[in-house]
């Protein structure tokens, strides 16, 4: 069984998302929260300048370059970039990371409460998914195990164990108390679990856990220019993981007219209505329920 | 009695606040949904430059640069000063406006659901008050006639009856259909009594109208350095005029500690949290709960 050495905790990947940026100055100043006795945690900062200046990114989404090509391609030169090549380096070198576990805080403004962001269903992330689960009754569980850890591009993929806690809703540039406590609950699970997972002292666990994998992600209306003809249909603005079916309306245009999911299968929204994805015009995504095997 | 000749609807104001610009936006293309027969509406897009940058204001915020001694100063000449004196022409000048009545539209964080922001308690503003309470069961009111039309720095007090509507929670960036509806159906209100009130045909109204009036402003905990220490309670968060007593918690510290709020009346917070007060490190207004005749 695998143990865990070195975790790190990163806070301000995107600027603008204020919970993480504040837990991380909190637990400077009190250590202790976050110190385990069988590995070593860490603190970074993801994205300083972006948070001075109180935006996502300056040049680039942070969380979109940690693909392997990206990290070796040294034309990719831009603020983001090449801080993506000095967290990399710090963490990583991804695909062989002195880092074995990388929790990274995100807020979103989607009402998606705490939610757990795995990367593959293994045997310690759906052991950890449990163990968080039975802890926090709002704790939700979302597999993005679409492809590999290799093949994602976010920042917690540099190492073996990447983790996203992402909690809403919160508006950007803001710290809400509730998503707060939530978010630091959630990061404590995660450390008190991982104590225990070196200690090979697991409590007992359920066979399944219930959860949602994610499967596409939707455009917002577009005319033929590109330009934003409707948004979100206030029957499933808040509804994140909540399903959506074969009719329900999913967009109003602004013209008034509204919009119908066509689809095929009973989808769990979520990240509905999130202020960043405007940047590309997305306007949810989708995920199924399913219930995931607990590997023991 | 006074007859109102033109409206000004301006939108974008603060560039991430939405609703007002795609509302403008809509109206342009149905102009008949804002032209009443005996006033003519124009409508004027705040701050476009901020919207393109996604931003609330590119130097300063543009919604307090309307002071007469500021638009008379030349050499005070940034982004949103320069906007405001290019505006002021437009549809004033303060003082002696060309504009009978500016609604200016704005998106707030906060839970305020829509409210009606009026700057002075005449007969205009407190029959239109009640018309627009008796028609919208989520309205509240709101007076901030702290200080004269004349004394207000805000971009509608450059005509004798200026309006503000704000409407929310919104997250800066993000259109939500709830919001949105509230923004149109109050505009939408206000024009209708405009027109009545034009036609001396301004139907029964009640004697008095339960509203909100301003009183201060607080701060969020700060330490000698001015470093922000603390945050919005999680029982005052999303609380906008509901009552807060002595002795209520009001922030919570960092570090555990709940501030309780010290005060000799009560207190109706709105404002609660709003992101873009961080600038300034506020944390809420507070007001006091009023009965207001109604002037006929």
């Amino acid at each position: 069984m695998k143990t865990f050495n070195r975790v790190a905790i990163v806070g301000g990947t995107h600027g603008n998302e204020f919970s993480g940026v504040y837990l991380l100055k909190k637990w400077q100043a009190t250590p202790a929260t976050i110190s385990r006795p069988t590995f070593e945690t860490e603190t970074l900062f993801g994205n300083p300048n972006a948070h001075r200046d109180n935006k996502r990114y300056l040049d680039c989404d942070l969380n979109r370059q940690f693909l392997l090509h990206d990290l070796a391609n040294p034309e990719l030169g831009n603020y983001e970039q090449s801080r993506a090549k000095a967290i990399n380096l710090q963490l990583g070198p991804k695909g062989n990371a002195r880092t074995d576990l990388i929790i990274d805080l995100h807020n979103t403004t989607s009402n998606m409460g705490p939610t757990l962001i795995l990367l593959k269903s293994d045997a310690f992330n759906t052991q950890l998914a449990a163990y968080v689960a039975e802890r926090m009754d709002d704790a939700v569980i979302l597999f993005e195990d679409h492809c590999s850890v290799e093949e994602h591009y976010f920042l917690c993929s540099i190492a073996e164990q990447g983790i996203i806690i992402e909690v809403g809703p919160q508006p950007q540039s803001v710290i809400r108390q509730d998503v707060l406590d939530w978010m630091e609950e959630m990061t404590l699970h995660i450390l008190d679990f991982v104590e225990l997972y070196n200690n090979n002292n697991v409590p007992e666990l359920p066979d399944t856990i219930s959860a949602y994998r994610y499967t596409e992600t939707l455009k917002l209306p577009e005319d033929e220019k590109g330009e934003r003809i409707g948004m979100v249909h206030k029957n499933v603005q808040d509804a994140d993981f909540t399903p959506l079916r074969n009719g329900d309306p999913i967009y109003t245009l602004f013209d008034g007219q509204e919009i119908c999911w066509d689809g095929d299968y009973e989808a769990y929204p979520h990240f509905i209505n999130e202020a960043a994805y405007y940047d590309n015009n997305l306007a949810m995504s989708l995920g199924k329920k399913v219930d995931i095997k607990v590997i023991k």
